[in-house]
């Protein structure tokens, strides 16, 4: 009979968990032990929880099912706490296994005793359960693995005492069933559809699963049947784009800019994704984007069906054989001279290989980098759900496993980078197709812009020291060479290229030192006079728009 | 009138709270801004949660108060609950100040939005509190300092909204006054006294505050005037030791010495210590480390004056006049040949200068290390109380800004220096007087240990794999200089003295690579085998207790 690690190990194999992205320690070495029994089980060692918990959360984002983590206690659940705050804001199935002391332990209060579960709530509020027994382990797995991947997908946090691992008696369980989650019911299709007849200027704001090719397909027939917008929330978990696919245009970051894009509309249809609200309060700003006047209608929730709901939709209305309007193929020219953030988005635009997975963390080349790769080859663009940075990097590992036949592109500032700096080293040892490209501009650059925003008007040297990273410059070259990884800089937009070039010729993991100048340069960085000169790498009618708005 | 963020920084530095170990993001930038209202606070910024609460921790426990935390919402937070959960098991006195969305904002579940307190609770049971009026903040932060400074010292947690921050109408506060802690009643004195003079064999095991001089000058005249040994708690938060002052022996990590070390006692007297227990608990051995037979007695408990109830039993057993045994002066000779852990230690025993502050996070060392430097000057020893790796590179920060006229040395192995390697470039920013020395054996050494401990029999590839940091083999030199730190490899004595006497004479961080075979070495990493080969390395009476109980 199977000790409670070995029995765990087959039921996750059979539920179809086969990655497991670990950093153990001492309480979790009979699940270590138990990996050797399990050929469908392949572990990635991290060196540091937030890597294992963003793996965990890129994985899922591209495989459309849960990898496992496997952290050490409270203290390496809270160092992975962040990456699952991203995870639990983009709805991604994680199933999380943390190690605890044996039963008869923790009443001990040995040093790493803490109480496991209150943190945990912090990212699994849906799901965190103590197995108490090994023969009822894999039951727990099993409504684990069944919160974590319902609908909305969410953090399952499975705590594992010692004693229930090592125990003798484990009972494999069978998977459970796929969910099965309905549509929008037939008033909801109904009174939506009589908003999209209305005549109204209405737009379709498609987050969660609605940002998939075939949830885009049908909002695009209905765009061109009813004449309606179609935007996307500003962080998708996983958004499907390129030349082929219909264009959504995102709601903007910045609250400025997000209030100037929702402006023009009526209504507002909301497909699993919530009505928008501001990033951060600013003092003396509305918090909700949505203006005065424009009606919010929730259409698919995210416990419902996105993709059936639009396709019912679209057969209220009718729209079936309406002629979706799809991105034309279309790259930007090569970028020449000395390197922006907007000539790396540039560059990218010009070489994005066929079927790219793209983790965008970079607030540097935020507002270009959509607009310069519209055209490009399909792929995948996965962005920063839950607004804590640190996401990039370990997204791309769990990204390029799902996908090993898949070229992965993460873009990533030098402050976002540190975060999780020790992703590199699985890169290296796994010898994943990641190219991390980092933009060192020496600055938390957006906290230049926050400043300026939450009217911290007498800004002195200690507080502009919390937003520079230079003094030393970080050299982000010897951080990859020293953990295994190939890695350039470049300062042109000439020796980018280059370096592109190779890094996505040759295999393995390669790091690109975009080194830039400051997003907002110079001594004054007032936001205003910023997004004008940004206007021209803006879509054209929300540039016009903004220059309505904005132009002194 | 002064916004909340200066109201609170002027109550700070009024109570004595003079250094913020910060990595703050939007929500905190009008406590950013309100730095340079305060010239006495100082503001050190970190590229990763973990190094700022690591640093607070080891700044208070050199500067004997307490220092602040900014830290960025929950998940800021989280990233510091590591090194927080080590500061809370020493009984640290830190203050976190977390930011958080204005009040009005919460409800609207923006990407940041999580719930804090269930995080705060994890490290802050005694002290979670949301500030949500400004004319009210700095007496809730003296609510807080006065939480994280009582005895025992803990983790107070302020949440503090954006918009209470950057409101109008802060107050500040009065400094509370210092705790005024008991000593341990009469009666106890008495009937411990009684214990003392019973004549059975009998420990006192001296715990936090305990192991200061003053502490430790008491309880060795109570050891020389009642026949008793001293023992110390495995992970001392702060031990003064070295030539000049009373030796104790610690109590090991390793449950099968720390059951040898206990075994002759009949009394075990806890002061400011917990009775012991093992970090782990292992399949069919025994938890609890006190033999059957042996009575356990809380002399001062954790919320007493340990100093004023060790000299009350001074008193009471009229041993004020007998001669405390000091450590002598002496040191061992020079390491020559092939580096290993023990040559490291035996370099550090040979060379530790004056009033150093020595951090051992090294499992690699931390059997030798004790012995070897028993003799060297008087110096500071600080260990890892709560069992989180991690610890050791933040801890020198914070010791490093607490005393900045003492040499900082910190012993970290491989592994653990990768949870807070972004501690080095705080150290270079601030130009620290830090010599770091990194453990490089390419392995989790402890977890070979551990496999073989909790009785895992089978270790297959994957399992091993989980252990191992080969392919790639980390270049600590790389991450030190990609951080602007200086750095060097030494794989014999002879280059690691060099590196040392370089580091301990130039200003500034270094660190130094110590290429050393691993702990165990060879196939077969059994450990009572290497118990035995570790004997002669052990304090005489210890390899002897072991022997007995270990050669075949």
């Amino acid at each position: 009979m199977p000790n409670g690690a070995q029995a765990l190990m087959k039921t996750l194999a059979d539920a179809g968990i086969e990655v497991c992205f670990t950093n153990p320690g001492t309480s979790e070495m009979h699940f270590v032990a138990a990996l050797d029994d399990e050929p469908r089980m392949r572990a990635v060692l991290a060196l540091f929880e937030g890597v294992a918990t963003g793996a965990a959360d890129g994985y899922a984002r591209m495989a459309g099912k849960p990898a496992a983590t496997l952290l050490h206690l409270g203290c390496g659940l809270g160092n992975g706490l962040a990456n699952l705050h991203n995870a639990r804001k983009g709805k991604v199935p994680v199933l999380n296994i943390v190690g605890d002391h044996a039963t008869h332990h923790a009443p001990l209060d040995a040093q790493l005793q803490s109480d496991i579960e209150t943190v945990a709530r912090n990212v699994s509020p849906g799901f965190v359960r103590t197995s108490l027994r090994t023969d009822r382990l894999c039951r727990d797995a099993v409504d684990a693995i069944t919160a974590a991947r319902g609908l909305p997908g969410q953090v399952a946090t499975l705590i594992l005492p010692a004693d229930v691992s090592w125990g003798e008696g484990g009972v494999p369980e069978p998977p459970p069933p796929p969910p099965t989650p309905a549509a929008a019911d037939a008033a909801t299709v109904a009174a939506v559809a009589d908003v999209l007849r209305s005549g109204g200027r209405t737009a379709l704001l498609l987050g969660g699963q609605a940002l998939r090719e075939p949830a885009l397909l049908a909002a695009a027939k209905l765009a061109a049947h009813c004449d309606v917008r179609l935007l996307a929330e500003v962080f998708p978990t996983r958004l499907e784009r390129g030349a082929g696919l219909p264009a959504v245009e995102r709601i903007a970051y910045l609250a400025e800019l997000a209030s100037v894009q929702l402006a023009e509309f009526d209504h507002l249809v909301l497909v699993d994704a919530k009505s928008p609200v501001s990033f951060f309060a600013y003092p003396g700003k509305p918090s909700q984007l949505v203006p005065a006047g424009c009606t919010v209608h929730t259409f698919a929730a995210a416990s419902e069906d996105a993709v059936a709901s639009l396709e019912a939709l679209v057969a209220a209305l009718d729209a079936d054989s309406a002629t979706p309007l799809l991105a034309a193929p279309s790259r930007p020219g090569r970028p020449r001279g000395r390197l922006t953030a907007a000539k790396v988005c540039k560059a990218l635009g010009h070489r994005l290989p066929e079927r790219a997975i793209l983790i965008d963390e970079a607030i540097t080349s935020g507002l270009t980098l959509p607009m310069l790769t519209a055209g490009a080859p399909r792929h995948d663009l996965i962005t920063l759900t839950g607004g804590a940075i640190g996401q990039a990097l370990p997204n791309a590992i769990g990204a390029a496993i799902a996908c090993p036949d898949r070229p992965v592109i993460a873009l990533v500032g030098d402050g976002s980078a540190m975060y999780t700096i020790q992703s590199l080293w699985t890169m290296a040892r796994e010898q994943l197709d990641v190219t991390t490209i980092v933009f060192n501009n020496a600055r938390y650059s957006v906290l230049n812009v926050e400043l300026e925003r939450v009217g911290a008007e007498r800004i002195g040297p200690k507080a502009r020291a919390q937003l520079d990273l230079d003094g030393p410059r970080l050299d982000f070259c010897r951080l990859a060479q020293g953990q295994g990884v190939h890695a350039v800089r470049a300062d042109s937009a000439e020796a980018f290229l280059k370096a592109l070039d190779y890094a996505l010729a040759q295999p393995g993991p390669h790091l690109i030192e975009a080194v830039v100048p400051e997003a907002l340069g110079g001594a004054k960085r007032r936001i205003l006079p910023w997004l004008l000169r940004a206007l021209p790498q803006l879509p054209k009618p929300l540039a016009l728009a903004l220059k309505r708005r904005l132009a002194p």
